[in-house]
């Protein structure tokens, strides 16, 4: 089965959906705010304001509330710069992707909700707003030449388009770990350098001259591929699937030929691959820590009796992500039990230590 | 409730949606190539070849197999046209419409297969095509200004945007029907005028000067609005209503407040209504009769003994159109009822009479 039909977020709106479960990616994307907000700004002094057809397309959009959030906030910085400069407001014209099998009936569903907002918001002198959604992998072209004006891409990006090859001695784990062989690093580490280099391929051709991509992926804080702020929670969710195999509920050779094809890179390998493939400048590298609980987002130490719940929603938040792919390889059945013993084991080590995952807010433009 | 919401075929691909239920569309877009592709041929010759990247738009696709079958043959022919006229061949950048609560999820799943086809069809000089959805009533704008080179609709037009107003009097029908009293039919008829005046003057903002419109819809071969070939099928619909307020099943007001937002115009209106808008020129107005079981084509009389097969094959299809309008009035409980008895009654008409319906295929250039 390739990798495009089973990598999906859950549908739906029910408990474990993605749409439900979403929250951390919803304040990444608010973190996230500012650089694009930059990025448009930039983009309209260099144009001398905004084309007639402002063309915004979103890769990896998921479905759930957070589909539009980062659409909503262009539109909103776009029409205040227009109030600001006298500048006309343009049309919007926005393009939704991600995979196949992507819930797209469920973002529809929301658009005339969306639409009443933007009239509300923006007024009868807002610019409309044409909505529509694009199937596909951003591993393939999905535009015409030259047609888009702006990219965002919102957790996405670090999806990679296959399992790295030759990593089947990656021993109880699921990712890279502190115990997987070296092969298992350089292999990750290769799959994503050409996955992004391909990807950077096929937006300089679907953009504009001097348009812009912002994208925002997990990363790690430090160039050790073992940085707990990118490995422990899928070596965490790797001993549950362990827990299982000593319980005789699945066999060990069940885990070693599972592998996500997911990969978190240190800020260098992100400058690296743009600046090889050559069709972008850095206008911006931004990274920010966000914790697993981002409503404990000041730190502040939560009550020991708060952590069951912490556990709890961080664990049905990973659910909400992996649920499909896993569900695939090791079989629906054993979904309810793998994901409870993942609370546990979430539950322990937030008792020890905090939680907290590293992202990389990326701003780039075409020259 | 808007109609908007629920004004959709039924969803899914089981024994009762659109996508198993749509052959006699199929058979109708079929019927209607030739006049696409006399279209494509003058818009390449006023155009004097095709623009680097075509946009189609498919105005109200619906789901199941006929979404991209129109698609499909524009692609072909263009294709066919770069060929024979060693023309370059375009990008095609195809938009599908519909209504919000279209099933757009299971088109998405059939685009990898669509994909696959095209390239095995045309060969990889084919230019790439990239298939997104735009969801939303084609009673307001769907694009922006001036982005479209050709709509195409197949069986959508005919659908108003709401009910006609002040027609609480059309007794026991559902649609226009030979006992309903004069006010209906003047109602229906202003409704139509009224909602494809619009169609056409919002079309005319978003099409490129030259551009096509080619659409198809169900109409009547009379002037008279009761002609049979639009109507009858409505009048055994509404009998089976009636036979449930006998039955005590439904209040008889039930189906007094019920009235199909649908009109089979007779082509005069057409013309009428296109010239007075006045943004369009009619390049063709070409018109067919298909059989209710078109696989009776060559319109031999059928055996007596396949009248209830082809009784149930009209019930499913119409119940694939119109099962959530009803539902969402009279309840679904009552829905496999309704139907049973309203495919007795196609059974008994059939015993004594062809069923067969009326289209129009009309082509426009925008001038």
């Amino acid at each position: 089965m390739s990798i495009e039909t089973v990598l999906h977020m859950n549908t739906g709106n029910g408990e474990s959906s993605y749409a439900t479960n979403s929250y951390l990616q919803e304040h990444g994307i608010q973190r996230a705010l500012h650089v694009t907000n930059e990025a448009i700004n930039r983009m309209c002094n260099d144009l001398g304001g905004f084309p007639g057809v402002f063309k915004i397309a979103d890769l990896g959009c998921s479905s759930g509330p957070n589909a539009l959030l980062g659409i909503s906030n262009i539109i909103s910085r776009v029409h205040d710069m227009c109030n600001e400069n006298n500048f006309e407001v343009p049309q919007f014209q926005v393009f939704l992707n991600d995979l196949f099998e992507n819930d797209f009936n469920i973002i529809f569903r929301s658009l005339p909700t969306f639409y009443a907002k933007l009239k509300n918001g923006e007024g009868d002198h807002c610019g409309p707003c044409f909505v529509s959604a694009v199937p596909g992998s951003f591993y393939s072209r999905l535009f015409p030449n030259k047609s888009i004006h702006l990219f965002l891409s919102s957790y996405a990006v670090h999806w990679l388009s296959r399992v790295p090859q030759g990593i089947e001695n990656n021993k109880c784990n699921i990712y890279m770990a502190k115990t997987s062989p070296t092969n298992v690093f350089e292999a990750y580490q290769k799959q994503f350098e050409k996955d992004f280099t391909k990807f950077l391929r096929l937006r300089s051709q679907e953009i504009i001259r001097g348009g812009r991509i912002v994208f925002t992926i997990p990363g790690r804080s430090i160039s050790d591929p073992t940085s707990e702020d990118c490995c422990i929670i899928w070596e965490l969710l790797a001993k549950s699937l362990v827990d299982m195999v000593k319980e005789g509920r699945i066999p060990e050779s069940d885990i070693d030929s599972f592998n996500i094809p997911y990969y978190t890179p240190y800020e260098d390998e992100v400058r690296d691959v743009i600046k090889k493939e050559g069709s972008f400048l850095i206008d911006n590298l931004y990274s920010f820590a966000l914790d697993w609980e981002p409503y404990n987002s000041d730190n502040a130490k939560m009550d020991v009796v708060d952590r069951p719940i912490r556990g709890k929603n961080t664990a049905k938040l990973i659910r909400a992500v992996i649920e499909p792919m896993m569900a695939t390889h090791f079989g629906n059945s054993i979904m309810d039990m793998v994901f409870h013993k993942f609370e546990e084991h979430v539950v322990h080590h937030l008792s020890a230590r905090e939680g907290r995952n590293f992202n990389l807010v990326i701003s780039l433009t075409k020259h």
